[in-house]
């Protein structure tokens, strides 16, 4: 599916964070998998948080394309149940990076 | 990206919200844009609740092409900013429906 | 700490999903539970979505303090790891139940 | 209402994010009241990132306090509507702090 191209400097910021469901308590190992996935994607910039990873985008089909490899990755590592949230924030009138956004709070 | 054919019977099961920001207090004629959108797309089935969309469908592919143009379209209706937040449960080792996860916690 | 009173009307809607990490691939005895909890607190309408529990409640407080009581719960009945996530729409320039914003967006 | 006390060293690890709905694309001013609410809060750890606040806490109830604080404090700003959302990752097998969940996915 395409995507319209986007004005120069516009980026979408999402965050993503991924888990099994019954694969013990302690789930780093395919919290890992799915960000090998995350970094070999095209067109993303990553943070790391304690709660989710957050990615900066120019194109939104990029970040749902990666998050479907990340998604699929953690199967073949054995998972019968992987659940995951994504949230998007696409701002179109204000060009911005994901660091602008901290910024802007802690004034 | 190709989703591998899944098992007969395993669906997926998501919830999708969606609303401008900017847009005034009330967002519901944006809402009906997203589930224009999602009606449309194949491979769905849906049922509105009041805080998001449910959304089953045999591959994960179909839901985020479905959820892309969702997002496409409240722009195109003037919205400058958008969020969407979109939760997936995948299962393959018991097939399911949406309904099948109401009735086991309601037992 | 203290809730303002809240106009005649006026009413929070929210969705609350929970589940235990490293519990099995089913987790639908731990939802029951939480569920209860959410049954037998003060002052919440209910309605269970394939991916969530839907709350309507005059208070926020009300709804925070069911939701502690479903996610101690858990542990009480085994869990050594929960997570939940809690949505919170807010609106207080018109009155609204929960069928009313299904119904807004059904038009 | 009550926590139980909580093991030494045991810590609730949880993201926050709020804005309001019909005050404008841009809603840092919103965020930035949000944020000086938990501040006050006593109990929790910050941190802020592009799509969310981090909060790490020793109870529960400390960040729902702080999480109604917020909330709350958004209204008087004058917004008229305001949505949050809260995730809530609760481990009581192993105790850590909110840099060991970003240390051991980046191993």
């Amino acid at each position: 599916m395409a995507n319209m191209p986007r004005s120069k400097g516009y980026r979408i910021i999402a965050e993503f964070s991924i888990h099994p469901i019954g694969k013990g308590t302690g789930v780093s190992s395919y919290v890992r998998t799915a960000l090998a996935e995350l970094r070999k994607a095209k067109g993303l910039r990553l943070r790391v948080t304690p709660m989710a990873t957050v990615i900066e985008a120019e194109r939104l089909s990029d970040i749902l394309t990666a998050v479907e490899a990340a998604h699929e990755s953690l199967f073949r590592q054995g998972a019968k149940r992987v659940d995951f949230f994504l949230r998007v924030d696409d701002r179109r009138d204000k060009a911005r990076r994901m660091e602008d956004k901290v910024r802007a709070v802690q004034r």
